[in-house]
């Protein structure tokens, strides 16, 4: 019985026919590889979308994965659509009615650039495996000649996902003056040596196919497709997740689709991978698999935070980095690793971990597009409007007492972070009246998707982790605006908050308001703490923590944090509370410093 | 340079040298397999340990995994260590004082018992290719000829991780009068799609391998070297968790330990695979591999929970069922899938997810042992008791107001659930003084142990999560214990309890009571709600939910569940409270049930 898995993956469904829109440019000047080695000539094929504008600030380059080319989304209704269709278009998020875009097929690769499968001018012979081992510095080396070659100067973003993460990354500490900002998806600053395993077993694989012939197998006639093909097996396993694959195949697990191929084909997953592999190897060359996939394994910015902030120190631009919760081929934590390092580096980053069943393919998938494509879109529409007039957006002034009262403390230039930001309101408000530098942290994706679309710069954190990012004393204030309560290591989190903050301000609902004790004395019931964000009953509110002021002074005096100042309000009559305070105050602010030890 | 890279994993260190202890029998009756093939004979290689005493209820069979063999143990200070060390032998959890432990090795294997390395005796020459399609039902059939053939009615318990875990389930359905009980652990009802394609590459590997043969390489004089050994290498790497490859492979990533092998050795852990991959080849054979591979691939109890339960109905057996957190070839959601279904069909279950960072292998590993050790002791130890006595351990009476109260709500016979059971001190007491039928349900490791112990069986779950396992009504009473005030989604966690529940009994710390109303009310502070166990303050206390009786009753009234009774109690005089029990009473005991709808 035919079964009706969708064997469509996103960058294997094309079929090896030339593509119609490549451009191509030969660099005759030799080139000389970061391990020594030199390519006589270098050839670059590439494809761009939309135009260059007259100021020649609105060029975007692309990189692609291990499997990509320069065709990274179609040129017209009769083109063939890209690799990244869904994202590059007009309109699109990497809007072509207003971008230029750039993407070259890689260094090494077999899609037009110079790469193992091309004749050796100085030879007349192909390559092969006398091509020379490349970097991931290499690669982009040859993106830079062809940014040259277009007569751009500076790139508005490099943006890439994967193997484009790394060859964004090496651009941004490489060229750091040639580019505005970066965006990384799915993305390391090196592989975990579970992604490194994988890649050795599909080299061995290929290597040990007797058709590879040491890597002279064009000489011979023939091509390693077995070796190729279970290479490309196994990377498809990794793509995927292991709920995506449940997914895909439980449903028919033993129909295999019919399928012609000399690998077992018995169950729907062995069909699958049969037809992946097969098809692979009517597209791409191994010699340039082992080549690129020898650069990934090599690429390595620190495996410690002092080793990656080494390497970004020297990066100026903006970045925004996206990683996929079910990615375990380049799982979320490394992409955390990525922005710690920039953030214990006072560099502007935005980050959000984009939740997702569908594995490390996510990012060129459409099913958490609305969420990740709508980041990239605002990311780049910001940093596009910045850098040509340093205007940031207006917002309305919020008509909140608690706010009104914070950004009173915080002076003119003061560096402030907000923990549990929500949608920024505090920090767009601080950033337009004082001209800080603010950074938000917050923990909901839909949050996170509105501080960037109002050019706050925010890194998706869950506050019970603690700050580790940061260095001591990074800030000079650190805010905790009603968010305390919701926090279930209170002390931790206000221990690292004083840490970072030379300055804390915290605001929280205050369960000593006369209100809340009269309900409990007289009414016999659990105090209603309505603070205007997802108010909730005594069995579903979002907060976990019950304190009074009182309490709270307590805790400060056990601790020995100081109290710099308290502001007790009253909200509901809009005005600051003159006496007793944990009486009559149903909010508190309070700015607190840690104290001598 | 050399690195210190540990090499030696545990089950494939050994060489292939004989091992001395192993015993064999020859069945020379035809035996037709499950696909309607026949052996002319089949000879069972196995290894005995302790004595089986006179009443043959000691027997205890071990099932071992893919590249397992007899050889669990060692049998004398000279012997080679076996598979399983840490956990048989005397003193061991699985103790050879005390019980006579039977290892084969498996039906289609490479290690003395019947596989395709043999002589076929009807033609003179091996199986090789020839060998038929096994089923783990035929290699189950084996093992029970070899248990006839010992004189042994009933086994005391079948024993298996892995593979040797779908040989238990295996035996508990097929016989199911022929074991006391079975231990999982690390293994599933099925593959997931995941590792099934991994297993498919593996054998695509071996299949393409010039020197396969199409699997008479024996009379070729070769062997399928390279195919095997990739597969061996893909399959370390599902064996061990990207944290322990983190932690065994990243200090020296990039030095490889010199190894003398034609695979790739330059990364640390690609001499790692190429030694392990090189190993493997020497002591295993590529059919056998190929054989057992596919058994494992079509062994299926069931996709769905209603499957699951058909397949599982007819087994008599006491179950304990162990995963490892970290386990992403048979991950934790599978095991809890088997727990479900032995749930939902009333069977008498054990289940505890350990806590580990060692993937698949963790079973086998000492990391973890003084957990998962402990709870196969306990479990045997009480399993044997009972076979022999039918007795139960003596409990101290628990001298807790709360408890008594409770235990007298529940009639002799009734069958009761505890979330949240703790140590099970509540259920013991119950079932010593009422002969009930319970369970109890628990997150925390360390008190699941204490359960096992005590012979109270305990299944770990966060209940939060929600009972879904459970059928309506299965129990007579579900007990919430001074559990509720700690639970996020109280709602949901009340209404699959008396869903499950034809009466819930909750109890709760009472926020009404005068102390904490006075406490509030004049000196201004949150309550501090002293409830024996963990009590904390606003800042740390594991309570996350604050009520008054009076809330609880509304709540019960929006909910429509019906109040049977109410006990107000007040804990520190140790007595029932009379009048104004929202005034008075520290807790309160109610018996509620849904109502009608």
């Amino acid at each position: 019985m035919e079964t009706k898995i969708d064997f469509d993956s996103t960058d294997s469904v094309r079929n090896a026919k030339p593509l119609r829109h490549v451009q191509e440019v030969i660099f005759r000047t030799p080139l000389t590889l970061e391990h020594g080695d030199m390519l006589p000539e270098v050839k670059v094929a590439y494809e761009t979308y939309g135009t260059l504008n007259s100021k020649k600030d609105n060029a975007i380059l692309l990189c692609h994965a291990l499997s990509g080319d320069s065709h990274v989304a179609s040129h017209d209704a009769e083109d063939d659509p890209g690799w990244w269709e869904i994202m590059v278009g007009p309109d699109k998020p990497i809007d072509t009615n207003q971008f230029f875009v750039i993407c070259t097929n890689c260094l090494g690769g077999c899609r037009g650039t110079t790469g193992p499968d091309d004749i050796n001018p100085k030879t007349g012979r192909r390559y092969g495996i006398d091509f020379p081992e490349i970097t991931i510095g290499d690669i982009v080396e040859v993106q830079s000649l062809l940014i040259d070659h277009l007569g751009i100067g500076r790139l508005l973003s490099v943006v890439g996902g994967s193997l484009g993460g790394l060859m964004a990354q090496e651009w941004s500490t490489r060229f750091p003056d040639r580019l505005v900002s970066v965006i990384l998806l799915a993305t390391a600053a090196r592989l975990t040596s579970q992604a490194l395993a994988f890649d050795i077993v599909a080299r061995n694989a290929i290597q040990s196919d007797p058709n590879f012939h040491g890597g002279q197998y064009h000489e011979k006639g023939v091509i390693p497709a077995d070796g190729l093909a279970i290479a490309r097996m196994l990377g498809h396993i990794t793509y995927l997740s292991r709920e995506s694959m449940m997914k895909k195949f439980d449903a028919n697990r033993t129909q295999g689709r019919q399928v012609k191929s000399k690998f077992e084909t018995k169950f729907s997953v062995g069909s699958y991978l049969a037809y992946q592999g097969d098809k692979f190897v009517e597209r791409f060359d191994a010699n340039s698999y082992m080549v690129i996939s020898k650069a990934i394994d090599n690429f390595d910015l620190g495996s410690t935070p002092e080793e990656l902030k080494k390497s970004l120190r020297k990066s100026m631009c903006r970045w925004l980095i996206l990683s996929f919760s079910s990615d375990w081929l380049f799982p979320s934590f490394l992409s955390r690793e990525i922005v710690d390092a920039l953030i214990s580096l006072n560099k502007r980053v935005n980050y959000c971990d984009i939740p997702s069943e569908y594995g490390h393919d996510a990012f060129l998938l459409p099913h958490e597009f609305p969420l990740y494509g709508e980041m990239i879109r605002s990311f780049l529409r910001n940093v596009f409007c910045e850098q040509a007039s340093g205007e940031t957006p207006l917002f309305q002034r919020p008509d909140r007492l608690d706010y009104e009262q914070i950004l009173d403390l915080i002076p003119r230039g003061a560096k402030v972070l907000d923990l549990g930001c929500g949608k920024g309101g505090l920090l767009a408000r601080l950033r337009q009246r004082e001209n800080n530098r603010v950074l938000g942290l917050e923990i909901k994706e839909k949050y996170v998707l509105q501080c960037i679309s109002r050019d706050i710069d925010v890194v998706q954190t869950d506050l019970n982790a603690g700050l580790k990012a940061f260095e001591d004393d990074q800030f000079d204030f650190v805010i905790l605006s009603k968010t305390l309560q919701t926090v279930s290591d209170v002390e931790f989190v206000l221990d690292e908050m004083l840490r970072v903050g030379t300055r804390g301000i915290v605001s929280f609902p205050n369960l000593g308001f006369h209100e809340h004790r009269r309900r409990l004395a007289e009414e016999g019931k659990a105090p209603r703490i309505d603070h205007g964000r997802d108010p909730g009953e005594w069995y579903n509110t979002v907060d976990v923590r019950f304190l009074t002021l009182a309490d709270f002074e307590d805790f400060c005096a056990k601790k020995k944090f100081r109290i710099h100042h308290c502001i007790p309000l009253d909200t509901r009559q809009h005005k600051q509370v003159d006496d007793d305070p944990n009486q009559n105050a149903d909010v508190v602010i309070v700015v607190l410093s840690r104290g001598l030890s």
